[in-house]
């Protein structure tokens, strides 16, 4: 595996690869086995695969953990050789977004809801990351987990409406044993939080449950599964909705393909998981 | 010469140029000799030429001339038979803004001055639809007219800032035999309108011949060329200005390279001008 720590050096490499595939995933480090899970199947898919790891200043809200965000470069980079990858590409802020940066980029409706509303600006930061990732690493395919759905759509937007010529794919959620969605933050739970998370997950799978059941009325699965929450007082719903899975609008009656997504916060770590049901 | 009319068409083409340099001339179509110009220099500096020809409406205001803007295919697509270019893209509205689109680039800084501040969103328009040209046509040089100084500087920026890899090539205004510089609004004149235009050009041109007497105050050669404009009464002046030919602020005292740059209306046609001086 070759580290590339140049943007310049990176594009060298891009301009040709011969005519083979590459496969790409972009992370912000703090590998696990979620982002391990997508390292493989591009690396099961082509030819070539380029790993990202930069923590995205422009994703971050003024008050949320861009400073405190895990970086453990060692370790990600041990781990991505064990994956067989072909370039890890790890750029500096300062060539990402040099002095003069004055471009941005806003996916509109898909960005309305969920994460979009309670994080102003965090989609915006994440198109425009993959904007510039896409156009400097010019991958076939790309690879994203579907436990960040909503970020997923509007990558997938952004790259249909702009005409990225990329290939996008969505890997299932990697969990814990006890249900806990894989996360770089789960490493910010305390012991007694981290036995409190599984929570989240069994809320959403109980209203998955409730639609698999027939029930349509998402106002009272929504309030039935907060109640699950409602258990352990230190946990803050920020929001738990079911929303069409193309629109991302939250539904009334449950009719098509649905999403139930929730964040909460575990004392001060934001968690976030979702299922995505066929009804 | 091959004319498409479909994205995929153009995407499938771009898909694999067999290695060759292909120069790209994005244009609103009308064409005249300042548009084959930037063709004739694309067909001197690459192997293969693509012209689109494309009336954006991201770019126009709602109370502009986007339905009037003059609609010529037939013509245009002989004249660029005539340079001799191999693919003329012109594709449907619908296919470039499907219903569902929902994708917005914004460059800051360049665009706070000049046609920026007197056409909002404008910027806007132009950056989106080059944006998804090149990702479409995948250039390996794009052409625009020094007439769009400021049209050009935000591209450049847009292409730097998200690591699109187009070298962007600007060159000269093209003017008639009395300085009026070619602009497809052009047919929009009068008669005695047509014989007014030419004051824009001889306007800049004072100011110009003032910077390069060595006068440094911008304010007074500004009212000085400004008051060359005042001799028509149909002539409004949208503005008349002396900006940094990097940042494109305004200057006040002249002391690096600048643009002169002008906006007016005669009657209801808006037209621009600029000439670039070198202190």
């Amino acid at each position: 595996m070759k580290t590339i720590n140049h943007v310049s050096e990176m594009i060298e490499i891009s301009k040709d690869y011969g005519g083979k595939s590459v496969g790409f995933v972009p992370t912000m480090g703090a590998l696990h086995a979620g982002h391990l899970s997508l390292v493989k199947e591009a690396r099961k898919q082509n030819d070539i695969v380029v790993v990202s790891v930069f923590v995205n200043p422009a994703q971050f809200g003024p008050r949320e953990d861009f400073s405190a965000y895990p970086r453990m470069i060692d370790k990600d980079q041990k781990l991505l050789e064990g994956e067989n990858v072909d370039y890890m590409f790890s750029p500096e802020t300062s060539e990402m977004y040099p002095k003069d940066f004055s471009t941005s980029i806003h996916v509109g409706n898909l960005t309305d809801y969920l994460c979009g509303y309670y994080r102003p600006g965090h989609f915006d930061g994440v198109v425009l990351v993959v904007n510039k990732l896409f156009n400097i690493v010019k991958p076939t395919r790309a690879y994203f987990g579907q436990k960040d759905a909503q970020q997923f759509r509007v990558l997938k937007s952004m790259v249909c409406d702009l005409n990225m010529n990329v290939e996008m794919i969505e890997m299932p959620i990697v969990r814990e044993a006890d249900g806990l969605a894989l996360s770089s933050r789960n490493m910010y739970l305390s012991p007694e939080e981290r036995k409190e998370a599984p929570i989240l997950h069994l809320a959403i799978k109980y209203a998955v449950d409730q639609i698999k059941l027939g029930r349509k009325d998402a106002y009272k699965i929504k309030r039935e599964a907060m109640n699950k929450l409602g258990i352990y007082p230190d946990i803050k719903i920020q929001y738990f909705e079911i929303v069409d899975e193309k629109t991302l609008v939250p539904v009334s009656k449950i009719t098509s393909k649905v999403i139930v997504a929730a964040a909460i916060f575990l004392g001060k770590t934001r968690l976030i998981d979702n299922e995505i049901v066929n009804v």
